[in-house]
């Protein structure tokens, strides 16, 4: 995998940590930034993962080999659309979103033939925000899941492929819709119950809050602006999965509720079984 | 504090972890550990927290000024009652029980007049058990609860209270509802819905399980039976924490069948602003 002209647009954590992996790891030999706000693409300048920034779509995405938009899941399909037209021909564009299906849908109901963009949603991230804190191994050992269509060009599905692999990322093939319904189990129904919890907190319990507390709604510090985006991009897929979490809290309950504590305990021993066979994973903090 | 004997019985986590910042703090002249098999104490003698061991509950009590029950809840009121039977007059007795009403209900119905026995719950474990992770460390800065009632005899609080600020604890007085309700919430539930998310993970989806995953449920790991019987000690506060709990989940499903991302967003941010005025607090691992 070699890129002559690499351009990632937006500038945070997710898009940072991209162009320092490119650059570390030789994936490009131009990387160039595309930003919406001078102030974040001053501090990605300071980073030095970008040979080149602009403010300009159009400008940064003229020569790329290989377009990856970082920006909120709500903006991304538009951003697509504005860029297929502003590329060179054979340009392949892909995307970092943690919401797939409704994105590839709007994307290919406005493009004829071939698509050249192909979903991605590398599972690495923070509850942190911004650029200061990207990471040129964000992505080592950690899985991206890539989303073709059957409209999806095959070489830009090789070419994407490729990509996340010279980046370290292990690479996992889905339909959009099945990532959807997997991340709504694995993230986005965590991230609710886990806002569930701490917003349930009263304040006076605050100096009670341990470590478990800590680890277990660690995630409901996330943006709230974004998760919304998220969790309406992908309505359909987390109301289905709160509907099996909330069946086992129901199993749970009834469990207390007739102080039947064998039951609880098969309950625990599954969910420990379960738990244990994801081992201690990747240091915190990246999500 | 200078204790001569402190006899700590089961030697886990947590009872050796007290014997290891005991002895490194000079609390006690003299650490004494009571076992229930002989394995475990072997392991115990091997992290030279304890002066003395054995495996007779009543041999091991004889001389304390301090005896501190760190057995699972379910057993914890029982060997209070023992142990007051063998001990000499004005030993003081507490634990490390996780849920407190019931163990303080039990051991006051049984005796007449000043009680000797108050309840503690050094707010420090972790998922993980055994005397081999025991850490001289583990109270540093964290919060033990300890909860007197109308007939615990004062000395004995006062007693308790500075045993656990030798160790480094913050200790914070609250009567034993008071405390169950609360960690009930900070605790129990937050427990429950770690499992609960855990359990409903499919085989095939744990390699998409990221960090945000692995965080919410990382006390699933813990031990079924021992917390059953904390489930079972505390049920009537967990029953009301838990609906407290589904009913946030119940907004959070209305907002999402109606779209109303505006309410979700609202809901997200006030969960963002209790979670984050908890800040990143202490290092992973305990609880």
């Amino acid at each position: 995998m070699h890129l002559h002209t690499l351009t990632i647009v937006g500038v945070g954590l997710i898009g940072g940590s991209i162009g320092l992996a490119a650059k570390r790891r030789g994936v490009a030999q131009r990387v160039v930034a595309v930003g919406h706000q001078p102030a974040s693409l001053q501090r990605a300048r300071a980073l030095q993962a970008f040979d080149d920034s602009t403010l300009d779509l159009r400008a940064g995405v003229r020569d790329a080999d290989l377009v990856v938009l970082c920006t909120p899941v709500d903006q991304i399909a538009g951003q697509v659309l504005q860029t297929a037209a502003a590329c060179a021909a054979g340009t392949v564009l892909t995307d970092a979103g943690s919401a797939k299906a409704q994105i590839v849908r709007d994307v290919e109901a406005r493009t004829t033939g071939r698509v050249l963009f192909v979903g991605s949603h590398p599972l690495a991230g923070s509850e942190k925000r911004g650029v200061e804190h990207a990471d040129a191994d964000l992505f080592e050992g950690r899985v991206t899941v890539v989303t073709p269509t059957p409209r999806t060009d095959p070489a830009a599905v090789e070419r994407v492929c490729g990509f996340w692999q010279a980046l370290g990322a292990r690479v996992r093939i889905m339909s959009p819709e099945e990532h959807d319904r997997a991340v709504a189990l694995t993230s986005h129904v965590p991230h609710l119950v886990a806002a569930a919890l701490a917003g349930t907190l009263p304040d006076e319990l605050r100096e009670l809050a341990a470590t478990g507390f800590r680890d277990t709604t660690r995630v409901a510090a996330g943006d709230p602006a974004l998760w919304t985006a998220i969790f309406a991009q992908n309505s359909a897929a987390v109301r289905a999965a709160l509907g099996t979490v909330l069946d086992r809290l129901g199993e749970f309950r009834t469990a207390l509720d007739a102080n039947d504590w064998t039951t609880l305990a098969q309950l625990l021993t599954q969910a420990k079984k379960v738990r244990d066979a994801l081992g201690a994973g990747p240091l915190p903090d990246h999500d």
